[in-house]
């Protein structure tokens, strides 16, 4: 059974929200009661998103396949999971729904509801990070598919969990979110002027791990990828 | 299999006892130890809050369906998954199951029974995010039953645990959680004059929740809600 | 299938003995790397305890039925899915492996094999704690096996990870654990003289629990209760 | 189903890269940001090496058996569940796959790609620890498999989490790992000349795993058990 593109994309939208809700929210009351100690605010950011991550995409894939991500849409759309014309739908309403979720959690808070980034995440080692993180993500999907779809949102909780940790970028890995953390000052924010930059490397990430999975799933047809909308 | 009332009674009283004893006393041990961090302590607050929300509605559910929460059973009313005179014979139980467990905690703790809460929770952003907090458990909920009932209570902690950090309010999202909370002065607690504040807020999110997990759900009938009592 | 009787106390010796090393083992290092913050350690510890139990119980329950607790043996007893010359075989078993769990953890850590404890725990405030972090765990089990004996591993592990935060006992729930952790000086230490009110008020939670149990799952049988040995 | 050899070489040298970028990467990050709070940071350390041991044994067991470790596949030779022609092929593909990630997370976070290990890890409580961690290592694997071959992904991460807090060492237990881990001198280092000792207590620990697996196991066989190459 199919849901109506509204229905798809309003699910798109509210999980996406929902999703910067809680990055830049949970970032905010880390960093507000850590007392400076950022490794604790970043625990609790982690395993705020990581615990959401799970929740969000278990409600909402049967509804639109939880993307929530233009790369992970993108991905899809190569391997014809979901048209070009879906894709161009999702995109936009990704990025609508990660700024309003931005927004959403300024406005619980009490701070203004939109303020630009000022925090600096630029230079080699950051665009490696962010290209890597993209990698494991989109492997964590595809292969998750393959293994189990089931788990493929306890799959992507974890791996966004852990990727906060190993990467030098704390893993944005989607380029709505790259754009929407622009717009906030708080602890999970980016300067504007770093956003192309995140997004450079988290395409490039996306296109690398396309043939890449492709060998490692090896004779066996990529099985169990979403495909929410045939 | 139905049970009988007042076996479903003393479930949602047990689990709503225990989950209280929970919020209260985790709170607690973690303010007493972490040395004035809030973090830390919040971390243990809501980790303790998570795990006990996923055993708690693991072993009640095939009991009482495992509300815990007089928003959930009024908005199983509403989609006629349980009576109206359910509902009136579930609210008291709860919140006298709450009350009973934040007892429980202080005298674990060698605190006075009962005492006045003290901590100022007030004003907009807090209101709205007792409303946000709300709907996003009341969709996990109604969503993570359409997508697959068995993992509704990892769901429902996972929720929890997030929605400790991303709202302003720490997410009571539960009216009887907000009554018991105003009997401690402890790290969980609350003053009375701000509870109302809460549960209209926990109300308003409630019939927010409801038209839009219907749109979500689209043509698709809400399947797989517990309907304990038919 | 049943296993040898031999194989099944070596199944308890063993994960009694790993429950106790990972017990005794993570407070310690919790305790010197946490910088005299014991919420921090006490996280480190209750996490740990929490994730070995989930292994633990998973691997050795087609086994022994991975009671590792006399308490949860004469429960089982009790509800006569074990018979009583199995208890007094079980029982003495879980002992000797807790203990030789602590040796196990103090020479890891380069600590005199035993040292009796020092650390105060007893008044009326740790005696409910202990009573009731036994009731929570019994009821766990008992209402967990008639949901879904699959999850009871991952249930057990989340309840006693919760249970260590919201009791001031810190939940040994186990008199087996209770006389073991006399025999360590280190974080998760118990002074000798307090242990025999410790098991007292785990008997007594246990004896609290059957009837409690029995009540909730009302008119059907305790079904899915493990019985190894029949 | 078997996949082509050289696909189950990429995988285990993907996804034992990605577990040592993991391991090195969030270790350092743990490090950087904790201030001087080593508990801090091995949480950080642990919780997100638990978590991509999840993600990483699902999605590439189907393809290799994600193995990611000689020790694991030394085991499996033994039990002639791998071929000891592929045990040959495995472990220099492991052991280059770690050393690989080691230099990913050193150039993401903008440090030399590789530097010779400081950290002084050597003694007889630190070889013990090792046997002990790899011991249970296997014994989580083989019991696991026996138990419920879906479960093992979850069942070995969250083992490694526990024993980073049990073991003196923080267990390793994974020659590939000791190796890599002597190229780097960040909080996950380990000098060159202790490596030895690790490698030797893992394969030690090993050796010791097998038999105990096999009593345990008793009359069934060892059921479940990984095959990829057959």
């Amino acid at each position: 059974m199919k849901a109506a593109l509204s229905s798809r994309l309003l699910a798109e939208f509210v999980g996406t929200s929902m999703l910067l809700a809680v990055v830049v929210g949970s970032g905010h009351m880390g960093e507000v009661l850590a007392q400076g100690n950022a490794a604790i605010a970043l625990l609790a950011n982690s395993i705020a998103t990581g615990l959401i991550l799970y929740v969000l995409i278990t409600i909402f894939a049967p509804i639109s396949g939880a993307h929530f991500n233009p790369a992970v849409s993108l991905a899809l759309a190569l391997y014809r999971a979901i048209r070009w014309r879906e894709l161009l739908a999702y995109v936009p309403v990704q990025v609508a729904g990660a700024v309003a979720g931005v927004m959403l959690a300024h406005v619980m808070f009490g701070l203004d509801p939109v303020a630009l980034g000022v925090k600096a995440r630029s230079g080699p080692g950051i665009w490696l990070s962010e290209a890597v993180a993209t990698v494991g993500l989109l492997l964590t999907i595809l292969l998750g598919h393959r293994a189990n779809t089931a788990e493929v949102p306890a799959l992507v909780g974890a791996y966004i969990a852990a990727a906060y940790w190993f990467t030098a970028s704390t893993a944005f890995a989607n380029p709505a979110v790259a754009i929407a953390r622009a717009f906030t000052t708080t602890f999970a924010g980016i300067r504007p002027i770093d956003v192309p930059g995140f997004i450079a490397a988290e395409l490039l990430g996306t296109l690398i791990a396309l043939p890449v999975a492709a060998v490692l799933a090896g004779r066996s047809r990529m099985g169990g990828l979403p495909s929410a909308d045939r």
